[in-house]
């Protein structure tokens, strides 16, 4: 493919930039403008130090690095420039790169053309892009595991055999008219309904996928004047966090966003929910609720110092979701009975409740590390019932069709109709997994995928 | 030295950034935490692909660059990790890297290890900072000759012909009760002012040098209403500049600054000289004078319909001084008389100012081309005037203070002084030209030079 040429490193004045080329001839394209030793001559993976130069002129001193297709990042024959970080320098090396004959690369061209060489396939080159979009621990982690592989090993496997037996099925249309069934039915609903799990478990990820990449909503629920908003606060200051206020949000409830060892939590203030009579109040009341019903943790807040059966029938007033993750904290442990008395509700709650239960005081912050670790260790929970997790809404898209396809087939087997008729929804479920790894694209979906690269990558 | 670690890309989301490392033990420091080939027994100047690994956590896959000590930048070996543009992956490659044992490296610390290596000169280090920070090709080419060398062979070789007489002159003190004369006084004279003139040549190229890197200023000159106004814009139209206003220059003259072929010039706009006997307005029209006096080339402007003997006696009317470059222009030669007539005009009043004259038509833009190639033939005709041209002024200072012993080297020899007068000023003068390309050097220059580096160079 054509030389194609891009600054790799961000625009700005630094120590150096990085300029990048791949493509047929890039060797020789920059041999044309290099005065050191031939590049042409030396090995791949070697760097070598000399002069940019425009006819006579010196434009700078740099240092070459060589790699040779296919050793490269996109099977290409590559060379990077480094040079010094001035804008200028980088403007009239990539304008002497351009008269030497490479063109502007488009964003993520470099990349693309390591998805079009087999260096990566689609959803590896997606991860990339996540990689360098990723702002914090969680995220991070996904795009780096997506990227060495991620699920693109098991779909590929499992459509390789959904291939097979489409294989067998058209055969049998080869010979329709002889009634032959060379695809064993009864495997080919195992085959079915082990796809259905996986795929399942993939659409169930993305929910959780998405949330990693959000943040953890956590709500802080719990009666007026337990200590919601000072536990916030003190959370808040605690991990001397990464704090920032989410636009957006209604007065009613402030999400305020906290890196606790590099994941990302969605904290949702439930201050504004009272309980009132008044009809035109309790719609914000109700909105707020449904902003409960969004969180994955809900941190339960009492005070110790109320009675246990207060405690409890306060706590059976709200109703949470099944899936939610509520831990209960008895606040105010600072004042008031002896640290005996506590102990003892703090087990009668938790008994009681059936939920971990916790006593802290956010005013004097005491417990709030305890609290940070059972926060961690339920999130991990969560994380740790999936071997992979989707996060690309693409993906998301693709497995669905996938799966309402085969939820055909299995239809169709189930009720024993001809092959031909079942043949369909294979091809379909099989085009739609297809597009994940990008076994098989359109341009649009190229297009799509790489544009929101950066240039140079 | 201890391994230094710093971003050596800008700071921001791009496809690639770079880390570097260098100092003691800096093989053995990535070693520790990059999976991959063991770069302790690798070749000097190859690259690696691998992964950088915090604990058993793939921080990011990564191509590291290997250059081993002296045949690096600064001298030390020296890792270049090259790591996914992502300021979060930075940020974690980074800390894994000072968990290893690096610390951050301070502004220029990089250069300024090449310095005390000996890998660079001072005056070489400073021309790196030049290049980076370079915003036209006149900046540019300054600071590219400056860091392969420039002045310093000649500086070193002067100094060190000194330095042998000094050491004579010493030897003399040394037997000073024979009284022997070891240094020849008439060599010794004929080497001062071999220097002298070597010096002032340098002090003298100052100017330029200040002058091509700020723009060299050009003043359009002449009566009202003669069209310089229309030629300012037709020449910042005309080569699709770069115009920018500068800031801090009064509403009597703006000035524009325009590139023509890489050279930055500075326009200054005589728009508010008007003829007047006001008192007070009379004041501003001095402070436009003064501003012409900084013009190095004048375009003096007339109208070619006026009389030939107009034209001069308005021209003497303006007095310029003895280094400007005056051009005369015989604008709106697109109106009026035949062309004949208008080439016999030019031809009379080249020959009577003994300027170069020209015909042109601002409005029209008629030879702007041939006055744009005329500003650039006289503008190098300047820049040609010297070898070298001094464009800092730490250097500046330098000369000065060796100037001015070196004069009263000069008299002492003359006027027959003993040698242990002489003595202290030729140890001045080799003081202050050590201190240019950093044969000697002192903490606080050094940080003064290296603080202006950006962090990671």
């Amino acid at each position: 493919m054509h030389p194609i040429v891009a600054l790799a490193t961000p625009p700005g004045t630094s120590a150096i930039a990085v300029i990048r080329l791949s493509g047929e001839g890039v060797i020789d394209l920059v041999d044309s403008i290099f005065k050191g030793k031939r590049l042409a001559k030396q090995v791949s993976h070697s760097l070598h130090f000399g002069s940019v130069m425009a006819g006579d002129e010196v434009v700078d001193e740099v240092v070459v690095s060589l790699f040779r297709g296919p050793h490269s990042y996109n099977g290409e024959d590559t060379v990077e420039i480094s040079s010094h970080g001035s804008p200028f320098v980088v403007q009239k090396i990539m304008q002497t790169c351009i008269s030497a004959g490479a063109r502007l690369a488009e964003p993520g061209e470099f990349t693309r053309r390591a998805f079009l060489h087999g260096k990566l396939d689609l959803s590896q080159a997606e991860a990339v892009a996540d990689i360098i979009a990723s702002e914090n621990e969680s995220q991070h982690r996904l795009a780096i595991k997506q990227m060495r592989g991620g699920y693109s090993d098991i779909i590929e496997s499992l459509r390789q055999e959904l291939i097979d037996f489409a294989a067998l099925l058209e055969l049998e249309l080869d010979f329709s008219e002889e009634d032959v069934e060379f695809a064993d039915r009864k495997k080919f609903l195992d085959l079915i309904q082990q796809m259905l799990t996986a795929i399942e478990q993939m659409i169930c990820s993305f929910q959780l996928g998405n949330v990693i990449k959000q943040g953890i909503p956590i709500a802080i629920v719990g009666k007026p004047n337990v200590g919601k908003s000072t536990l916030l606060n003190a959370l808040l200051r605690e991990e001397k966090a990464i704090v920032s206020e989410l636009a957006g949000t209604t007065r009613d409830f402030i999400e305020d966003t906290l890196q606790i060892h590099g994941i990302q939590y969605r904290f949702i203030d439930t201050a504004g929910i009272r309980e009132t009579t008044d009809l035109l109040e309790s719609k914000g009341i109700e909105r707020s609720f449904e902003k409960i019903r969004q969180a994955e943790i809900i941190l339960y807040m009492a005070d110790i110092q109320a009675s246990v059966d207060t405690i409890i029938s306060d706590f059976q007033s709200f109703s949470f979701l099944p899936e939610q993750k509520v831990i209960i904290l008895l606040n105010k442990s600072d004042i008031g009975d002896s640290n005996a008395q506590q102990s003892d509700s703090k087990e009668v709650v938790a008994t009681l409740s059936g939920r971990r239960t916790l006593e802290i005081s956010a005013r004097e912050k005491r417990n709030m590390d305890t609290l940070i670790s059972v926060i961690e260790a339920v999130s991990s929970e969560q994380t740790k019932r999936f071997d992979f997790i989707v996060s690309n809404a693409r993906h998301l898209e693709a497995f669905q069709q996938a799966k309402a396809s085969l939820l055909l087939v299995q239809k169709g087997l189930q009720e024993k109709m001809s092959g031909d008729f079942i043949s369909i929804d294979v091809r379909t479920a099989l085009y739609a997994l297809g597009t994940i790894t990008g076994k098989i694209s359109s341009e649009d979906v190229l297009s799509s995928v790489f544009g929101r690269f950066c240039i140079g990558k």
